[in-house]
C-alpha cells in the first residue's frame, strides 16, 4: 500500500520550497504558518483517514494502473459504485474537519483529463492519453495532492479569451519549443494550491478556433520556476493571528478551503507533462466532464459541513435551554431536510453515473447540476436557520480575550450562563463555530464553487431532453 | 410468467361485483363508466408495461415465493437495487399516463405486511409472517391489483382512536369470532379502491393499549360483504361526461388516482386474512414502515408525471414562439431542476435502503421522508411555473364546444392562431392538458398523499441523529 | 347622488342585448343564467356597497367633472388618499365577494384615459382630452360599469403586431371614415366582459412606427353591432348547473371573474367615443400607466380574498380540532403574513403616487410592480399553505347529490364527523369554498391579471433608479 | 433650533467619560479608537442630517413639548404622516451610511415610555408621564443620543426571570431607597451604547406577578457609577486596525451597529428618572409598543442599506461586462423587488398607524411585524443575490497589503483586470463593500434586531383578527 500517512504529507508539504504571500510577506512554511495551518491539517485529513480502518472501504482502492492499493483521492472511478463512495468519503471529511479539505478538486481534475485525453486522442489521434497514465501513475504511487487550475481571471466577461484587451486573462500558451511549452496567464481561487504538491491545469471555458493558444492541459510541482501564489484574504482570517483559539470557531481546520491566485510567469511545462495543445474544439468537453464530476461533490463534503452546522445547533438549543419549543424543533428539521436533499441527490448522481469512452465513469450530468443548484440555494438557507436559532449573540459576542479578562472576564460569564450547569465557555466557542461554518467566504464558496447558479441551469437545460418530454405530451393530449 | 395482461386486468374488474357510488348513482362497471374508465386505464398500464420488453428489467421480477415471474407491483423488495428499479418504474408510468396509477400504494402495504408480520412474531411469538406468505403468494399467482386501506375518518384530530366521540371513527374490531373478526368503520382518500381487486388493511397510526381494537391488519377481496365504496369528485371531473374529449385533458388517464372512501359495515375477515389482532405496540411500526416505503414513490410516480408537464410547457413555449427568450428558458431549466431533486432523492432512498429482520429492504426512511417533503414543495412550484409560462389564456379558453361550433368555433381558431403552421387546436390541447396537470386535485396529491408535511418532519428528526452531529460539533470546538 | 343600487345595474344589464356564447350556446340574461349569475352577483356588490353607510368614505367621492357625487369605480384619483382608498375599498369587496368583481379593471382604463389622452393632446395636439371628458361624464352620470379591453391574442410573441401572419391578431383600424373608424381584431380575458355596459379599448403594447393602425383607444356600448362575446371555462364551471349548491364553494359569487374573449368584428366607432388613433408613439405610455393602475388593484382585491381563506382555513382548523397545534398556527401566521405583505406594498404605492401632467395620480410605479410581483407567488404559497392545514379530504371529497343520498348519506355523515357537536355539513361546506378559493383559475388569475412576472421586473428595473444606488456605492468606498 | 451638528455630537462623546473595554482594553476615546470611530461617524450622521436642508422635512420637526424645532430623532409621532416620515428618513440615512446608525432605537424607547407612562398611569394612578415629559424634555432641548436597553441576557430560556438560576440574568431592582433604587444586570445587543448620551431601559418581555421586581424602566446618563460597557467583536474587526482602509469595505461607517454588552453592578438611578417601578402587568404592553414601534424602522434603515449593495451590484456587473446579460439583469430587478417590498410594508405601517391613549401613534402592529418578519428573509435573499453577481472573487481577493505590494501589486492588477478603462482598485473596493455590506454581522441583525422571527408570528396571530376573517367564510358559504 502506497498511502501516505498525514504526517508524511505534512513533511513534504514543509520539504517543497514554492512562493507564497500573504499580507505582503512571503511565506516559507505553509505547515506551520497560523495563517495556512489549518488548511493543512484539514488537507492532511484526507491522508489520516485512508489508514482509518473504519472508512477502508471509502477512503482507499486498488488500483489497476500500479497495481496497488492507493488513496482513493488519486483513484479513477470505474463504476457507480466508485462514484458513491466518493460522495460519502466526501461527507465522511466534511464531518470531520468542518471545511474544504481542498484534495477533491485535483482529484476531479485527474479524472477528467484521465477521461478526456483518451476523447482526445480518439478524435485527433493524438497521443495524450498514454502520456496521461505516466503522470497519473505517478501521482498514484506518491500519494500526492494535486491542486486543480480551472478558473481563469476571464477579465472582460463579455468577451471571449482572445478578445481580451490584454491576452493574458486567460491562461495561454505563449511559445512551443521542442521539448515543451511556456505557459502565461494565472488560475484564481485555487482551493488547497499553496499545500499542494502538483498543479494540474485545463481550460475554463470552451472555446474558438481563434482561441487556439488557450487550449492547454498540463500539470506541473508546485515548485516550478515561474509560479507565484498569492493566498486570498478570508473571513476573520486575522483572528487565527490572536492568543487564543476560540474566536477562529473551526480552528483546528479554518473556513473554506485557502484559496490562492496562482501566477504563471512564463512556466516551462515539459512535452510529458503536456496533456492537451491546441485542440480547441474539446476545450467545451473538458469543462463539462470536470463541472459535473466536481459539482457532485459538493452534495457530500458541504452535506459533512452541514453536519457539524447542524449538531452545533442542536447543542446550543440545548444550552438556551430550548429543546421542546415547537418551532425551533421544526427549524432543525428543516435544517436536516435541505442537507438530506443535496445528499440525495449526490449519491444518485453516483448511481446513475455515466459510462465514458475511456471506461471510466462520469457522474451524470443532469443530476450532479442539480446537487450544485440546491446546493447555491440550501446551504444559505441552513445558514440562516442556524442564525435564526442561534440568536442575536452571534453577531455580539465579546472577543476572547474579554472574556479571559481578570475584571469583566467574570462578569462576561455571569451574564452569558444559560442553562444552569452549562458551562458559559462551550456556549461560546459553540457560537463562534456557528459563525465560522456559516461565514461569508463559506457561503461564496457554496455559491460560486465547481460554477456559479447560471452555469448548472445552461448545462441542466441541455441536459434535460426536453423533446422526449414533449413526446409524452404529443401522446397523452393527441396531439397531430 | 403469471403476469396478466391488461385487458385480462379489465375483464377480471369488470367481472368483479361490487358496491360504488358516485354522484347519487351505483356504478356498476367501473372500467367502462366514464368517470371512472380513466382510471382504469391508468391502472390497466402497470398490467401493460410488464409485457413491455422495453421496461423488462422494471416491471418484472422473480419471485422465490411462488417461484416464477410476477409483476413487479406484487414484489418484495430484496436489495437496494430493487428499491432503485422501483423507483424508475414508478417514473416510466408516470410518464406514460401523466397521473396516478393507484398500484403503488397496495404494493407498498403488501410489503409492509411482509416486514411487519415479521416483527410482529418475533415480538409476540405470533404466527402471521406465514400466513401472511399464503396470502402474498395468492397475490403473485394472480396478479392481484391491491388497494392500499390506511387513512382512517380520524374525527377530531385532537383525541386518540378510542377518545372519539363515536369510536368508529377509527376502522376497529367489533367481534372477535372463532373463524374472523367482524370490522367497523372506514378508510379514506382509497387510491384505486374502485378497481382493485384486494383490499389490504393497516392501522393509520401509533396506539396505545386502550386502542387495543384499533390494531388490526387484514386482507379482503372488495366484493366481500358490507364493504361500500363512494367514489369522491375531482377538479372538473364533470367534463369526462361532455361530448368532447378535449377539455378533460388528461382524457385517457385522468386527474388523479381516483380516490374513494370505504365503508366497512360489520364486514367479516376470516382468521387466515387477518395479519395483525390486538398487538397495539406495533402498529407504530407499521406505519412508519409503510410511510417510508410508500413516501419514497412520489420521487418516482411524481417525477414521471411532472416530466409530461415539462413537456406540454416546452410545446407550448414553441407554440407561442418564445422558446428563445431567456427568461423563459431559465424557467424551463427550474422546472427541470425542482423535478430532478425529488428523483434524485428517491433513487437515493432506494441505494440507502435499509434490511429489515426479515430480509425484505426498506427505503432509507431519512431520505424517503425528504423525498416526500420536497414533493410537498416542488410540486406546486413546477406548477407555478408552469402557469406562468403557458399564460393567462389557461383560466380563459373557451368550451371545446365552442371551438366546434359552427359561427364562433372559426372566430376561436382565427384568435387563438399563434405561431403561423402550427394547429390552434393542438394549442387548445396542450393547454387543457397543463390545466389538467396542474389541477387542485394533482396539488393536494401531492401535499398529502402518502402523508402530510409535518408527518415528515417528525419522522426526520427521529431519523436525523442530532446526537452524533453534536459530538462532531463539540469535536471541532473542543468542548469540555 | 348618482349612484345605482345593485337591483338597478342588474335590471340595466338584463335590459342590455348582446351576444354572449357558452359551452355552444347564446345565453340571453346573463344575470340570471347560473353560470354568469354569480359574477353578476359579484359585480352588483360594486353597486351595493355605495350605498352602505359603513364605506361612505370609500366607496362613493365627489366628482368635479358632472359635480356630483358618483360611484368611486368611476371616479378619477386626484390625490394619493385617493389612491389608498381605492385599495381599500378593493379589499373590503374582495372580503365581501370572495372573488373578482370585475368592475377595477374598467376604472383603471378610464383612469389611464384620463391621463392619457392629456398627454397626447401635449405632444400631438390633438384633442382627444375634451371629447374623453365628455365619455367619462356620461359614466359618471350614468354610474356605467366599463369592461377593458387590453389584452390582445397576440399569435406568435416573437412578433410585433404588423408582422403577424394574420394582421388582426392585434385589435386594429381597418377603416378610418368620416365620422367615425371601423375596427377589427380581439381582445381576451376579459374579466366583467359580460356584464359591463361599455366596453374601454386600449393599446397592449409599445408600438412602432409600422404599428401605427395598432395605435387606437376608444369606447363603445357591449350592444354595439359586430361584437361578440365568448364567456370562458372556469375550473369545475359545471358544477354550478348542478341541483346543490354546496359543491361550487363560492358559489354566490362565483371563482375569478368571468372572462371573456371579445370579438370585433369590423365595428363602427363614431367619432366621439375615439380616444387615440395612429399616436403609435404614446402606446407604450398608455400600456405603463394601465398596467401601473391596475398592479397596485391586487394588494387590495386578493388580500380581500385571501382573508376569506384565512377565514376558512382557520375555521376547518377549528373543526378538525387542530387549533393549540404549533405547526398550525405557524402557518396560520405565515398566510397573515403574506397576505399583509401584499396589502402593506399596495396601500405604499398609493402612498407614494405620482402626479401625471393631467393632475390625476397614478400609483407609484416601482411599489405597483412589487405588489403584482408578490402577488404571483404569495396567492400561490398561501393556496398551498390552505391545502396543508386543509387536509387530503379537500381532494377527495364526495359529491353533495352522495351527501344528500337516502343509503349513502347518513354514512358519509357518520364518517366525515370531527370534533363533536361540530355540524358535518358545514365542515364540507368550508372545504368547498377553500377548494373553490384555491382553484386553477383563481391561481392562473394572480399570476396573469394585469400582466405577467417578467413585465413586473421589466418595468421595476427601469425604475429602480441604478444610477443613484450605483453612485450611494462610489461614495461609500470612496470610487474615483 | 436646537439641532446639534455633528462635530458638537462627537465633542460631546469625546467628552463624557464612561467605562468600555474591547479585546481587553480600556477605549478611553471612541469617537477616534479605529474600532468604534465607523459607528461614531455613522451616528453622527444622524445629527448631520438635520442641517441638511434637502431632508429638511425629514429630519427635524417641531416640539410642542419645548416649544421649538428638534432632531426628529428625539421627537414623538403624532400623525401617521410622521411615522412614514421616519421610514423614510431610515431610508435616507441608510443609503448615506450603508449600515445601522443607531439612533432609532433609542429613540423608539423615548416613544414607546410617552406611551406606556401615560398608560400606567391610567391604570395605577401613578405620576410617571410627567415625569417623563421632562426628562424628554432635557432629551430634545440637548439634542441627547439615547441607546436603548431592552434586551435581557435571559439565561434559561425556558425559564421567567424570578426563575433563573442566577436572579441577575435579567435586569431588576435589588433595593428601592428614598431617592432612587439601585439596579443589578445587564443589557445585551446595544446598539450604540458606548457613542450614546443616555441609556433608557425597558422590561425585554412580560412578566407575572412574581417578576415584580424586574419591572422597571429608567434613564440614566452613559457615564452613570456602576455602567460597564464591553464592546463586541464583529465580523472582518480586526481588519478597521490595518494599515489600508480598503479591506474594511464599508470604512468610514463601519458594519452594523457597534453592539455592546452593558452591565449594570448595582447602578443608583434617582427618582426622577424612574417610569416604572413594580407594575408588572405592563411590562407586556411595553414590550409591545417598543417591537412595533422598532420592527417598523427595518423596512427602512435597511432598506437604504441595501440600495448600497444593489448600487455596489449593478456596478460591478458593468466592470464584469455583464450589463446585458439577461439572468443578470433579473436578479438585480429580484434584488429591488425584495428591497421594495420591505419599504412599501414600513411606509404602509406608519400610514396605518394607531392612536394611542397618550395621543401618540404607533406604527400598525400587524403591518410592522410584517416588514421585520420579511427582514428576516429578503435581507439574506438580497445577500445570496449580490454574492451570485459578484463572483467567487469575493472570498478569495488578496489584502490591500498585498495590492500595493512592490512585486506582487503589479501581478495582481494585471490578473484582476476586468473591462479595459476600468480601474482594478475600484472593483476591489466594490468587492470589498459588498463583502461587507452582506458580512455575518449584517445578516444577524437583521435576523435578530428589533427580535427574532418568532416573535412576529406571536404578535401578528394576535392581530390577525381571525374571528372577523371566519365571519367572512362563515358567509360566504353560508353556514349555520
Amino acid at each position: 500500500m502506497l498511502v501516505k500517512t498525514a504526517e508524511q504529507y505534512k513533511d513534504n508539504i514543509r520539504a517543497l520550497k514554492r512562493t507564497v504571500f500573504y499580507y505582503g510577506e512571503v511565506i516559507n512554511n505553509v505547515v506551520d504558518f497560523p495563517l495556512t495551518s489549518p488548511h493543512v491539517n484539514a488537507a492532511a485529513e484526507c491522508y489520516a483517514i485512508a489508514h482509518d480502518p473504519v472508512f477502508e472501504d471509502l477512503a482507499v482502492a486498488r488500483s489497476d494502473l500500479c497495481d496497488c492499493t492507493v488513496n482513493r483521492f488519486t483513484y479513477i472511478h470505474k463504476s457507480p459504485e466508485d462514484l458513491v463512495k466518493k460522495v460519502k468519503l466526501l461527507r465522511a471529511l466534511g464531518q470531520k474537519t468542518g471545511t474544504c479539505f481542498q484534495r477533491c478538486a485535483g482529484w476531479d481534475a485527474l479524472h477528467s483529463l484521465y477521461i478526456l485525453t483518451y476523447e482526445i486522442d480518439q478524435r485527433h489521434g493524438t497521443n495524450y492519453h498514454e502520456r496521461y497514465l505516466r503522470f497519473l501513475r505517478h501521482v498514484q504511487e506518491n500519494d500526492l495532492m494535486v491542486a486543480a487550475g480551472m478558473t481563469d481571471p476571464k477579465g472582460d466577461r463579455s468577451r471571449s479569451p482572445s478578445q481580451q484587451a490584454d491576452p493574458d486573462l486567460y491562461l495561454r500558451v505563449i511559445h512551443v519549443k521542442k521539448d515543451g511549452i511556456v505557459i502565461r496567464g494565472a488560475k484564481a481561487h485555487q482551493t488547497g494550491a499553496v499545500n499542494a504538491h502538483e498543479v494540474v491545469v485545463l481550460p475554463t471555458t470552451a472555446l474558438r478556433e481563434e482561441d487556439r493558444d488557450y487550449a492547454v492541459a498540463f500539470a506541473i510541482p508546485v515548485d516550478t520556476k515561474g509560479l507565484t501564489f498569492i493566498f486570498g484574504r478570508q473571513t476573520n482570517d486575522s483572528r487565527k493571528l490572536e492568543s487564543g483559539r476560540i474566536d477562529v470557531g473551526n480552528h483546528h481546520y479554518g473556513m473554506v478551503g485557502g484559496e490562492a491566485l496562482i501566477i504563471f510567469d512564463d512556466v516551462f511545462v515539459p512535452s510529458e507533462r503536456v496533456f492537451m495543445l491546441g485542440e480547441w474544439d474539446m476545450a467545451g468537453r473538458g469543462v463539462e466532464i470536470f463541472a459535473c464530476t466536481h459539482r457532485q461533490n459538493y452534495g457530500g463534503c458541504k452535506v459533512g459541513v452541514m453536519d457539524c452546522l447542524i449538531g452545533a445547533t442542536s447543542l446550543i438549543v440545548k444550552y438556551h435551554g430550548l429543546q421542546r419549543v415547537s418551532h425551533i424543533r421544526d427549524k432543525l428539521a428543516e435544517m436536516v431536510h435541505l442537507n438530506e436533499t443535496l445528499f440525495g441527490c449526490a449519491l444518485a448522481s453516483g448511481l446513475q453515473a455515466v459510462k465514458t469512452a475511456s471506461g471510466a465513469y462520469m457522474a451524470n450530468p443532469l443530476l450532479a447540476n442539480t446537487v450544485k443548484l440546491n446546493v447555491t440555494r440550501n446551504i444559505y438557507e441552513i445558514a440562516r436557520l442556524a442564525h435564526d436559532i442561534a440568536g442575536g449573540i452571534l453577531a455580539t459576542l465579546p472577543s476572547e480575550v474579554d472574556f479571559r479578562h481578570p475584571i469583566i472576564g467574570p462578569l462576561i460569564q455571569k451574564y452569558l450562563q444559560t442553562v444552569a450547569g452549562m458551562p458559559v465557555e462551550n456556549r461560546v466557542r459553540l457560537l463562534r463555530l456557528i459563525e465560522s461554518l456559516t461565514g461569508t467566504a463559506s457561503l461564496v464558496e457554496a455559491m460560486h464553487g465547481a460554477g456559479s447558479p447560471q452555469a448548472m441551469k445552461v448545462l441542466m437545460l441541455r441536459q434535460a431532453n426536453l423533446d422526449q418530454k414533449e413526446k409524452l405530451a404529443v401522446k397523452l393530449c393527441d396531439l397531430t
